[in-house]
């Protein structure tokens, strides 16, 4: 099923369905049609097909989606079927308000643990987390099966924090250091440095402007 | 320039190219290719070339991108070349680690004011922003000009906030809050979320443990 190469944009969209879709079942809805999704979600609808299909014909003609079978399916992709460990390094505030978001973290997915390189820090408690010394990553992304690292160190710690993440056999990294990073071609690396969106946000304002002095 | 319809996922890019272009700049760097700036971003040099080309003619053949030039084209895309200040609702751990990249917004893009809903924390520090009252949104985004709005409130309170900004005039928000959010067309909206990038890395776990097994 992922033998075909599926866009960075696809898989990325696939989590945002699934929030919708369980936000849907907590409200009892049993299908749901890809013009409801597109219009909640502003997607154009055909797109939403398109993904969806990628991986299988989940939808059927003029019923829609069935919603739990749908998340069924979008876990199954996102492999979030399986537990999956997160080690946050950097616990500073960025550290600690993205560890509050732990409760967001169902499916299976859940930050286990947390580092820093102050002493100050270490020893210190973050939402039911001692924050460890950055020494100890090794051993304890080995005990606790993490696989997943997030990187809220300031920028100049930030490539020697995904050495050190690579190094104890991370396979992926959400960075949120406004630096590229450089990892083996094995390890997947998403940016979510915040002044990317904002600075692009900036392109809609003059948008908005020359549209509403046309019409 | 801006009549033909970019797709969000090519805008998005903009602001990773001008990042690079600027650490170029800052090395002495007078040309780039669209290979090299491929290889550095992780993204195909075809791709690039054709991002760039939806808005100028900017490179020429065998010799590249001119650094400066290009920096400039980028900036009067993102509407950069003017100034842009930006409000932040929410002043917790989450506002606090984002106004610390106030320093990283440059490119006339600044938080200016820091706004909550709590008592305890209005009329706070953060750096060198006294948090103000909701209450005084309207008065403050007519006054400072505000534009760009970022919520950092938590879920249960960020579609009223969004309310506000809308009813205050602000054109586009970006949204740390995992909810979705209801706003008039015209008003531009990011989701920050950090989970959905978390998530959407889990994809690329099985899919790096296929391939090793493969190969």
């Amino acid at each position: 099923m992922k033998s075909e190469k599926i866009s960075d944009a696809v898989v990325r969209r696939m989590p945002v369905y699934l929030r919708y879709l369980n936000e849907l079942q907590n409200r009892d809805v049993m299908t749901v049609s890809s013009q409801e999704l597109g219009q909640n979600l502003d997607l154009n609808p055909a797109q939403i097909r398109k993904d969806l299909a990628y991986f299988g014909d989940f939808g059927r003609k003029g019923i829609g989606y069935d919603v739990a079978y749908l998340i069924e399916k979008i876990r199954q992709i996102l492999n979030l079927d399986q537990e999956i460990s997160v080690a946050l390094v950097g616990a500073g505030n960025l550290g600690q308000a993205l560890s509050n978001y732990n409760m967001y973290l169902k499916d299976n997915m859940k930050i286990v643990a947390v580092f820093d390189i102050a002493e100050a820090k270490i020893g210190s408690q973050i939402n039911y987390l001692t924050v460890q010394p950055i020494t100890e990553l090794p051993e304890t992304v080995r005990n606790l099966g993490i696989r997943i690292g997030i990187i809220t160190v300031p920028h100049w710690e930030a490539q020697r924090v995904a050495d050190q993440l690579v190094e104890a056999g991370i396979q992926a990294i959400l960075n949120f250091a406004p630096v590229i990073l450089k990892v083996p071609a094995e390890v997947r690396v998403h940016a979510a440095d915040f002044t990317t969106d904002l600075l692009s946000l900036a392109y809609y304002l003059d948008q908005g402007k020359e549209s509403s002095n046309e019409s």
